[in-house]
């Protein structure tokens, strides 16, 4: 039923009054329509979403202002505040958001596989959406635009949840949206806004309804949604990244590798946390890198063998937690290590899978360790802070994943979809095949699904 | 420490002293070395292994007779029994797998994206191990040879849990494979089997360890592991299977196809369970389709208005369960649908995503079935008895996976893998992408990773 809403003007159609449960079934009845919604369809929905923004620029700006002025009342921390804020040129970038996803093939319907199993029998593997995907995220608006039109070009409902900070902006983004796309032929109930905190927790029990997953926010919240939902978990928890300096390392690169990873942008999950250094090398590499670190403001903690070799008072005792703990900060850990091998069991043991980059000059040390550090991202001779999707080129990012399961590292578009076989026949029985009468070609076809 | 078995004879180095915990820590070591195993290396070891089968055939059965023998006096099932069963064909079959494995490509180290962010800076996305598969199978011995081949030579390393009845054999066959492989250069604890009930209810808990659990059994065990772990599990608890018959299908096709699903071998997941009809021609076809499988022995149950058609007392009534039930017999549920939505409808509510197929001669018909049906496998003209691995081409099928995320239907060596990002190259930093000083190419690049 509409509900009209006095805060914001928005309408919430299949709105405020239905619980948690009646929106997920909504949603995973609207999926399947959505699964099938044809190319131009989709794209001309994203049109009519990304006019409507523009069309209702005052209005969102308005909400937006009154959902920042009540935080500021609320004495809410700065930062978040700031992630809160969602101005004109915010709005603009993602409506261009939009308007590049336009440009976009359907990641729907592409096959991945044709394979003739007999003459008139056709055997694809096609990618389809992955449903419905849960998307809670803190504070940022225009996450929720960004991550409502991936959803909508990949064919998938969503149920979003944003923090009760951004409510009045979450409702009539999501409202604006929801009506624009409707209009354009999208099925009704694709996407709905969750509001309170116990429809979170409801969602994690939602096996049912929802596919996956994906959180945007701290890591606390991150890992607090994977320990309790058995839903699958598009994300990562911590990000704690290793450089291994190998022996034979070359000098020039160390220096401003290791600055840049740890200090261009600290609050990053793929900067660094802890330097390995090889035994070898450490007594002539050490000093000066903590000095170039310490220049910059880093602190630093380190094992009792490069506390040793720097011998002075500006290198704390590093403690188990220093080699689990993601910094977010100006801080690192360092640790001398005997060899490779070393290095690689400390990563696997303390790191988090996410990225961890090796210095040398001898390939096949880089080989080796690119194989055996079990992480997303493996680097050789750059950067730890290279790890994004934006960098990677996939273009829009839906996250960064640690798991190994579906979708690993920086994941653009593919983390929302899926596969399914298609197979195509004229009647055709394994009866025949099992007694001899028949017997399977298993020929490669260079074609798309027909359908 | 070794440990001397006196009922089998078997040398469990590494061995049956050990906790679950602490085989699980070594199996992770072994499969960081294992990762990046030369595929000469993984294929010697498999040599090795079928040789030393071959070589401790009498061992290998003389053990298994035993636990037939021990099964038979603790009556149990019959077909627990048949299971259990490991003879020389058997031996022979398992063989000559391991000799058809060795002659496939490594699954390892493939590239599947190549891509230049700037000259001298190489993205590349690699395959690579999933890392530990936990695999939980009751009865057969020869899943676990096969299951521990396909890990070897997908560089996994494998926690095996086998049903007790098979305690001597499981045991014997898995002291073999390790010792050959190991001495085939493969890394000391990489395959470790468990033996208790107990081990089993720690190995769900184990997310630090274990990265897919793959379970071979009845599906109320799946169903119970997958309730019960937190780690992905790759398998498929029902099998819910429908054909839809739409109102414009060749009359000619439907009994055989129907009669094949059902009856072509009614205990396997891929048979059909439930048969929706459309209104239109229900009249016209359900009596001679139902004629045709009460011949072969069906019983049938259905909904109100095709007992109306059916008019006799050879159809029951079905109920609610029914649509939910897997049958894994020589039962049939019928329903007569409105149309292709309410038929979608009550294959995605009532189903489990196995496999569903439609009769019709419309294509577009069936495009919009097989886009809607959310399902690992969805047909077109033919049975739902060809949804399986072998027949899809795939050789060895690791299992059918009605999950979403990760690997979905049949599932070859794939389902083991995952992917990482691999970047090389010589010291660039993010700091001069973002000051402008440089920028990203994004080229694809026509080549494998190097390294």
């Amino acid at each position: 039923m509409p509900v009209h809403n006095p805060k914001t003007g928005g309408d919430f159609s299949g709105g405020t009054g239905m619980t948690v449960l009646e929106r997920a079934k909504k949603a995973r009845q609207a999926s399947f329509l959505l699964a099938s919604a044809a190319l131009d369809v989709k794209n001309r929905a994203l049109e009519a979403v990304a006019q409507a923004l523009a069309g209702h620029k005052d209005e969102i700006l308005r909400a937006n202002a009154e959902d920042c002025r009540r935080s500021e009342e609320e004495h809410l921390p700065a930062p978040l505040i700031k992630r809160l804020k969602f101005d004109e040129q915010k709005l603009n970038q993602v409506i261009e958001g939009i308007r590049s996803l336009i440009l976009l093939e359907d990641p729907v319907g592409r096959s991945f596989m044709a394979r003739e199993l007999e003459p008139g029998l056709e055997l694809y593997r096609v990618s389809c959406p992955v449903g419905v995907a849960g998307i809670i995220f803190e504070s940022r608006p225009d996450a929720l635009v960004q991550i409502s039109s991936l959803c909508l070009k990949s064919g998938n409902a969503v149920l979003l949840k944003g923090g009760s900070e951004a409510a009045g902006t979450n409702r009539i983004l999501t409202e604006i949206i929801r009506k624009a796309s409707c209009g354009a032929g999208l099925p009704e109930g694709w996407i709905q806004l969750l509001e309170s905190r116990e429809d979170v927790q409801e969602m994690f029990r939602m096996n049912e309804y929802i596919d996956l997953l994906i959180p945007r926010g701290s890591n606390k919240f991150v890992k607090y949604i994977m320990e309790h939902s058995s839903i699958p978990v598009l994300g990562h928890a911590d990000g704690v990244c290793h450089i291994y300096i190998h022996e034979d390392a070359d000098p020039a690169r160390i220096i401003p590798v290791v600055l840049d990873a740890k200090t261009q942008y600290p609050a990053a999950c793929n900067s660094v946390e802890t330097l390995l250094v090889n035994k070898a090398c450490a007594r002539a590499v050490l000093p000066s890198v903590a000095q170039a670190l310490l220049a910059e403001g880093v602190s630093l903690v380190g094992c009792e063998e490069s506390r040793k070799i720097l011998q002075n008072a500006s290198i704390g005792e590093a403690h188990r937690e220093d080699w689990e703990t993601e910094y977010v900060d100006l801080k690192l850990s360092i640790k001398v290590v005997e060899n490779l091998d070393e290095a690689v069991w400390h990563i696997n043991t303390y790191g988090s899978g996410h990225t961890d980059a090796i210095l040398t000059e001898d390939k096949s040390i880089a080989g080796s360790f690119m194989a055996r550090v079990d992480g997303a991202s493996v680097f050789w001779n750059c950067s730890t802070r290279f790890a994004d999707g934006f960098r990677y080129g996939f273009g829009a990012e839906v996250g960064i994943s640690t798991s190994k399961i579906h979708a690993r590292g920086p994941v653009g578009m593919e983390g929302l979809m899926s596969y399914k076989y298609k197979l195509l026949g004229r009647g055709q029985v394994v009866a025949d095949f099992v007694g001899g009468q028949r017997s399977f070609t298993h020929k490669t076809l260079e074609k798309s699904c027909p359908l």
